[in-house]
């Protein structure tokens, strides 16, 4: 089952897709469960399934896609979690996640512009992988972890390079408004058992620019789901984006830096391929 | 005017402070705002100090305070920012502010315990002046700035030192449950026109740990509203935590680290104490 949170006509919303539709749930369960990440924390993914039927059907054109959770509690990010990735920064293999977060008004859903702000011509792209959490928890062993994940999409952490390195903490480079894009979809764990069969390919305008299996992360889903729990508890909708793999803009040669008019896309097999376009903030 | 958050029979609420009471206006203005945060971003101050009259007094030993601000949308928290702790912590003087971030069940009031949980014996004191935004704002010009500050609080920025410095990224040490405390109340900005004139002070059990005059503050308040609101919005109810001063338990010799049954406490001139007791969480 694939679920997305989208707009349509100044409301929002969320449904399944269906083919070329998108079955609106939320105006069946909206009532008790106004978001998605609502019907997560309440009534639960079946409860989406057994509405399906008596959702109406709303043609995908029709609708513009929000982040797949729009206001998660929590968006919690991995550092160079590639070895592809540790390399070219030139960093040590690190001996525990580093952990860093965006904030929710930081996203933009699938086809929505990511845009470059105008303090910074440095706006990097990260393909990754995302977990969204469907079950509250805390300390959670790694033999129980996919029993917290609700399913996976992609995520593009997109990034402001030289805000990230004002300091060595990244948050200022890492949480610029509608910076990150978040989707198409939420993909359930029934369709993805194990999401280190999955492969990760990021696009710039149609070029590959990053490549690798989510079997090369350096810790998987369930230790990153164990690590995270144990400093802080999970609730449902929350994220975590599980880093980026080699081939970021910053350490090519020469440097890549995402303009306006540029398509970016992540794509994970089994999943989907997140599209945005970048559009650049007016000067004033 | 003090604003306190609290709760009481099990009823979350908030006031204004009057002696040794609380006036409960969140009882008055709960249908529209019912927690200070609303109120911020709704009617705004000047509609609890008209609503004092009519609110039920109730005796502060009668309350159980909660966080000034209990869910804060973005904690955002600055790292060495006064000259004494850059010496202590080795390190050279910051370009830019250091930002990092708690979330907000990280958080306790005033007499609430501060807990060390049981992955670690390093749990460490912060003493911080607490600025709660009062106005959304992005990119906020230094002289504007203290027109979108709605008051001052004490933060005791409480850090689990080993889990703060298991890669670069401070994340994990800052944000375990209960290791924050916020209060005991917000003082509002007529009162304190410029919190560079105030001084803060630690003790541990009675003793003094840091000291220091706010206006030792590498980046001012001005300065980190507007470098903060240039990354990401500043939204009513937001937290700016401004950094602490020389003393921490980590960098004495030897260290000193909290335990059960210890008393810390943050004293702010003109804001109040925020006094908090130490508790280790249950083994299992």
């Amino acid at each position: 089952m694939k679920l997305a949170s989208f707009s349509r006509e100044g409301r929002s919303s969320y449904g399944i897709i269906d083919g070329a539709n998108v079955r609106d749930i939320g105006a069946v369960l909206g009532a008790h469960a106004p978001t998605l990440k609502d019907l997560l924390a309440g009534e639960g993914l079946d409860a989406a399934n057994s509405a399906a039927a008596s959702a109406t059907p709303i043609p995908l054109s029709d609708i513009a896609f929000e982040p797949v959770i729009p206001t998660p509690d929590k968006i919690l990010c991995v550092g160079i979690n590639y070895a592809t990735h540790i390399a070219e920064a030139g960093l040590p293999r690190p001996e525990k996640p580093m952990m860093f977060v965006r904030y929710p008004d930081s996203q933009v859903g699938h086809k929505q512009p990511m845009i470059r702000p105008r303090e910074s011509e440095q706006f990097d792209y990260e393909g990754e992988l995302a977990v969204i959490i469907g079950k509250r928890g805390r300390r959670i062993p790694t033999s129980e972890a996919f029993d917290y994940v609700a399913g996976y999409s992609c995520y593009n952490d997109g990034s402001i390079r030289d805000w990230q390195f004002h300091t060595t903490q990244f948050t200022p480079g890492k949480t610029f408004p509608s910076t990150g894009g978040f989707g198409p979809w939420l993909v359930t764990t029934d369709e993805i058992p194990d999401p280190a069969t999955l492969s990760i390919e990021t696009r710039l305008n149609g070029a590959v620019m990053q490549k690798a299996s989510i079997s090369d992360l350096v810790f998987d889903v369930p230790q990153l789901i164990a690590y995270c729990s144990t400093f802080t508890i999970l609730n449902p909708g929350d994220v975590i984006i599980t880093g980026t793999t080699g081939g970021v803009g910053a350490f090519r040669n020469p440097q890549v830096w995402l303009r306006a008019g540029d398509t970016i896309e992540v794509d994970i097999s089994g999943v989907g391929v997140l599209s945005n376009p970048i559009a650049a903030e007016p000067s004033d």
